[in-house]
């Protein structure tokens, strides 16, 4: 049995879509990320109180990137065997984790739950996320896909990210017509079912709430967060 | 042949670190980024601009996590085959490519390279990378290593970021001490002769140098980078 801890959030939709994708059955338990991941129940799964958390058979898996290959792994779906397919997936896959998703989280945090109060350090971050949508664009040069041909977890990854551009008004401004690749890329991934299933999963709290979770888990880092 | 384009930077010396514990031969190109990386030479080799880059046998590897999997896979060594510690070290792995690192980058380039221009956004980075030297030390409870009993490719990710703690000045409050386990596993990490061996290689620039390099790449994001 699957059961997933999660939220409407770029990294948990990762998960939803790549379950949608996949035809495994799983148990969605939302979680509300203005303080139900730092509850002790929560925390005992992932000690990084972040979501998503996949609990498999018993085996907790955290970490988005570590659950999209341990479920390719699992299944054997979108990600290539070939070992250099295998490996441009996983490049694609580290990229989308260490760059496209902090940056664009950064960028959120000055721009929306900091109120752009430092334009300057708003507009680094914009910067460096219409970079990266360069980057993917021209990775994009010639395949329709990030790892190549085919749709993999590299692509799953990277998706919730692209669909900001068009649903969060602090995005609507990122250069994604201007990259014409990436563009014709998110139609295509956009355009498939279980990636619109995906997307649906679980369905985001009222706008309010899910932006003053938002606020309260980053802002500084919010009240809900002491150093160690 | 392994040729290793890359700089005395966390990110490169983790590469440097595995190729050492592995055992493995390979030619070392040291790129200079306060500018190197931007040649048409360099962004062919990766269109992100960033080091460090694997060429294994012509097939080019960027994203360094991508790199530890490769060779990890290629050799058969530091990533476990049994499939519950494959996921545990892919996990580690994850988390340091999309918080540990990303984080502390943000840390130093704020409190740093900026000059702490910003006072309440370096305290946010040095929030997040303090709470996250908690959630290390947390994992590391009962074990020694962070997927387990084994050193792996997640300990090799990980060791040139705590090493930052004893080596840059702005991260010598990082609360360190504070997280017995985490201390105790630098302590034994950094005893190994391949770990010393990588982080040897490249030697670092003159300090001047290095961090004008560092400046000029990230300062707001610097001379060097446009929009795209």
């Amino acid at each position: 049995m699957l059961n997933l801890y999660t939220d409407a959030t770029p990294n948990g939709l990762k998960i939803s879509i790549a379950l949608e994708e996949m035809g495994l059955e799983y148990a969605t338990h939302q979680v509300f990320l203005g303080g139900e991941q730092q509850t002790p129940d929560f925390t005992s799964l992932n000690p990084n109180q972040k979501i998503p958390v996949l609990v498999d058979d018993g085996q907790v898996v955290t970490e988005s990137g570590a659950i999209l290959i341990h479920l390719a792994e699992k299944t054997g779906k979108f990600l290539p065997s070939d070992p250099k397919q295998r490996t441009a997936t996983i490049e694609a896959l580290m990229f989308q984790m260490a760059s496209v998703g902090p940056m664009f989280g950064q960028y959120l945090v000055f721009a929306a739950a900091w109120g752009n109060k430092f334009p300057d350090v708003t507009g680094r971050y914009f910067t460096e996320v219409s970079r990266l949508m360069g980057v993917l664009n021209t990775r994009l040069e010639g395949q329709d896909y990030l790892a190549g041909d085919e749709f993999t977890i590299a692509d799953m990854a990277v998706a919730p990210w692209i669909r900001l551009c068009g649903l969060h008004p602090a995005c609507s401004d990122l250069p994604l017509a201007a990259n014409a690749n990436l563009n014709n890329w998110w139609d295509r991934v956009a355009a498939r079912p279980a990636v619109q299933r995906g997307f649906d999963n679980p369905a985001p709290f009222a706008p309010e709430k899910q932006f003053q979770g938002f606020v309260d888990a980053v802002v500084g880092l919010g009240g809900l967060h002491k150093a160690a």
